[in-house]
């Protein structure tokens, strides 16, 4: 029977407790909100002993549904002041899965300045010291905990960012190759981590009772339907656009629609987009390797397969995986158009523990404060590298985030939502996509409710980018989100088949229903999504957020963004429509 | 008839506006919160062009009645990011009452890097160049803009932390001796000042109509009455506890009352009181100066005259004023017990024109996380000289407050409301001062609503510390508070002697009344306050203030602070009951 493992960092013990039956339905995020909502104080401090980081494999996660090892994690955020849940594709939740543990609860506070790994297998839990892996670099202590642990381990950890609770501090696991690059990234849950002293969460699944399927056959039914989805759709199937481009693929389609975010949000539109897209990753690797390289899985049993790899002019692996919003954040938001820049701003994320967004948002801040000129790609380096990477008191403004450094430097053009900074589409541009930043309960997030999805890409048919009256169109994408893909365990990527192709959609459902033995129907996903979305929220209220938070930058009303020449003229009163109603 | 001046940044004009009929019963707090209420958008950013910061003296400032030369500055506040009224004793605004001005209201934004300054004489307005004055100490050019504005000016100005636009700037003026040292301290108005590029306001009532007064007998009886109540009252009498040892004549009291803050609020009583209290600073000038020295006026026409000067064992003048909040938050709370070092961090936040408090707070949040020792004095003069006064990346960290520096070391025992920290009376030990703390409009600010009066003084009657209904006390002092001195423009100190006196409550209603004509009653003063306070309410509440933010830090509900040992146990409800009802 599936457990809950409860880590408590006070006395350092980790207990497994029976799934209450409430919670036998839900995974992934569902499940992480819920327990967040049921334990934590909204009103407590985020690094304070009341705080508690709750990790949670999706419903489908450690099955055989493809392109479903996506774990969440979940805590008050100390970036945002609010839940948050963020979420990352990896083997690390697989294992869990298989351990039997629907959750992993990690709650209490240090007594001493000591630091702690846990250890699971199926024999138990084990908790280490973990001082001698403090302050280091992530590139370099992996391999050693690989041949510590051994090679089917999996590792969630945090970098140094996260030693030092700054907000854009990320939880950090292993890809396939072992590499510290799958990245619960966003929301500072690093920090949460980091307060609490545990530095790492290693795994081992082997000999774990699995995850029980209660009807296998329409289990597999749904499987089958999924795979055929995924697998016919243009964007999603082999040789397809992310797997040939990654999801960097967007590049050239955002800059062509004047909404990349270009120079900390003063345009739309980027002269350097051409050479650090998908297609210059693709065409630049050819000629680096000498013959095409399309993408692999970030996690087993991914069908899609978009995780790029770049490589130095000799060859060399330089850093996985360069993703859109990654090469925009670290490229385009400063100016850099280089793709050999970009990467080697990437490594240093992954090495340090950090958000590549919120890096990237908050280099663009400091930038257009004056801190150093737009495109200077070694400053950036720097920064990352030196200042967040020692902890200076310009690392720690900097790696507190965009609203943080922005504040520091008395600068008001700081494009974020609830504390945590947009991503790379410009809601000037693109209406939906910030009516879903100004009212996620997550802050700023294109993946809470992804209305790319037909205001750019034309998936369920195509919508004008800039037409304002989206509330309902945010809304159901952020029920649909938070249970279809946020709950289950699949990947974000799926959406773009299982919105087109219907087929696809009743196949997740089915999926679930297997393995739960439950009778949910496709018309229940967003009702599903909405009881998840609706503790989230009342959590948030909880903790004081108002209609007030629920809106996009000041700047943005009174700055043209060019090449459109288009402010943000959504009404509030649209912005309340999505959740006050 | 009296005006409003209008200035505006953008385009360097200064135009004289009539009053409008809805301001002219008001002044002080009363205009500028409803001035701000009515022309500032309370989603603004507080340093972007839609903020505006407003000056009024209050209704009997420049008028013959007694302790009445105080200014309120009034803006969206970049600490809090609510609603502030600052309140400083100086006789600028006597100056700018005479020449026939109820309020300076300035907005715009800067088109370019220059700076200004504003000169305001009977003859009208002339911008100056600033620029030569940027970056320089406040007391090196004191003594030039007197050679250059006349003896007779008044100078209203930012120093080096306002111009970088830091949360713990105020906004700094002379005092009869021409020191830059008496300040609309709190709540980072001083930011705002130099996000508009505004250096100086420097006036010159010389020839100006002066205060009309409609009822001089009324009038006259008034201040007759408020003088006898002043003169009579213990704590504010001539050679009484103010005038002998200053404000810091509380040190003793609230430490033996075990609420005297100490150490970044671990303690409530602080081994080093003695050496840093009121009756220290009186016994300390005499040895050193050989005879006895009372306080003096901050500014004319004050009869408590209350404001002390520090000097150094060579008998010079080392600073004035040390005030109990400012030798608590420097000396105290970070744990440093003598004067001469508690003088120097003074001088050294009058020099660059920060808070006092904010400043104490925030040095004690630094030591508690680590960055230096508490009752490290020679570390902290080192961060306010060298970082916060070259605007180095720690001294932005610094600069921008207590909240912003624990979030900046990842520190959850930060003691502040709404972002501002709170002032010299621990909430645990003095139960009504917390309720005021937590739900101030203003952040924590023992101004807003003085309960210590009856918690620890016995003004009105004793009533203990400890006990926890108090929220109708707290709001019962707010109001009257909003009303008797911030918006009549007396200084808070009348409060003992009216509140223990009846007649002298009288006087200040007979003295409005004469001024205004008016037919108020001692009776009507709440709902006065209660009127300015809705307006103060509703602005915050548009800006995303709920009942979440009017609560104390979540560290003092389960940190027992000795010498008593208690938490903060007052329930929410109390705190609710205050302004939710």
């Amino acid at each position: 029977m599936a457990k809950i493992l409860r880590v408590n960092m006070t006395d350092r013990t980790a207990t497994y407790e029976d799934v209450p039956d409430k919670y036998k339905l839900l995974g992934g995020r569902g499940l992480t909100s819920t327990i967040v909502y049921d334990e934590v104080d909204p009103a407590c401090h985020p690094l304070g002993p009341n705080n508690k980081l709750v990790f949670a494999p999706g419903l489908l996660t450690g099955t055989a549904a493809p392109t479903s090892a996506r774990v969440s994690a979940g805590a008050k955020s100390p970036l945002t002041g609010g839940i948050k849940e963020s979420n990352a594709g990896t083997e690390w939740p697989q294992l869990v899965a298989r351990l039997g543990l629907k959750a992993i609860i990690v709650e209490g506070y240090p007594k001493d300045d000591g630091w702690w790994g846990l250890h699971v297998t199926k024999d138990g839990t084990k908790f280490f010291p973990a001082g001698e892996y403090v302050g280091q670099s992530l590139y370099s202590i992996f391999p050693g905990l690989f041949e510590r642990f051994g090679k089917k381990a999996a590792i969630a950890t945090i970098g140094i960012a996260g030693e030092h609770r700054m907000s854009m501090a990320g939880i950090c696991y292993n890809d396939n190759s072992g590499r510290p690059s799958r990245y619960s990234g966003r929301g500072g849950l690093g920090a949460v981590m980091g307060s609490k002293h545990l530095k790492f969460i290693v795994v081992d699944g082997e000999g774990g009772p699995g995850v029980p399927v209660v009807n296998k056959e329409l289990f597999d039914q749904g499987r089958k339907k999924l795979i055929e989805a995924l697998n016919t759709h243009a964007i999603t199937k082999p040789k397809g656009a992310l797997n040939s481009y990654g999801t960097a693929v967007l590049v050239n389609i955002l800059n062509e629609a004047g909404g990349y975010p270009t120079r900390n949000f003063r345009e739309g539109r980027f002269e350097g987009a051409a050479t650090t897209s998908g297609e210059a990753i693709f065409e630049g690797n050819k000629q680096r390797l000498g013959k095409e390289l399309y993408n692999h899985a970030c996690s087993p049993g991914c069908i899609i397969q978009c995780s790029n790899t770049w490589h130095r002019p000799d060859g060399s692996e330089h850093v996985s995986c360069v993703e859109y919003e990654s090469t925009w954040a670290l490229g385009a938001n400063c100016g850099i158009p280089n793709l050999d820049d970009v990467a080697e701003l990437i490594w240093h994320c992954n090495d340090l523990g950090i958000d590549t967004i919120e890096t990237g948002g908050t280099i663009a801040v400091a930038m257009d404060a004056g801190l150093l000129p737009f495109g200077d790609a070694k400053g950036a380096i720097r920064l990352v590298q030196e200042e967040i990477g020692q902890a200076t008191p310009l690392g720690r403004i900097l790696g507190n985030g965009a609203t943080f450094t922005g504040k520091a430097f008395g600068w008001p053009r700081v494009p974020s939502c609830k504390g945590q900074n947009m991503p790379a589409y410009e809601p000037r541009a693109v209406k939906g996509i910030g009516i879903t930043y100004a009212t996620s309960p997550m802050g700023a997030d294109h993946t809470s409710g992804y209305t790319i999805c037909p205001e750019i890409l034309g998936v369920t048919g195509k919508i004008d980018q800039f037409a304002m009256d989206k509330a309902d169109l945010s809304r159901a994408f952020q029920y649909t989100t938070a249970y279809m893909t946020d709950t289950t365990g699949h990947c974000l990527f799926i959406a773009f088949a299982i919105l087109d192709i219907a087929s696809g959609f009743e196949g997740v459902i089915d999926e679930v229903n297997g393995v739960l033995g439950t009778d949910f129907k496709v018309a229940d996903a967003a009702n599903l999504g909405k009881e998840i979305m609706d503790r989230e929220l009342a959590f948030n209220r909880a903790a004081g957020f108002t209609k007030a938070d629920d809106r996009v930058p000041e700047f943005m009303k009174y700055e043209k963004l060019p090449p459109h020449n288009v402010t943000w003229d959504v009404p509030d009163e649209t912005l309340d429509a999505v959740f006050w109603a």
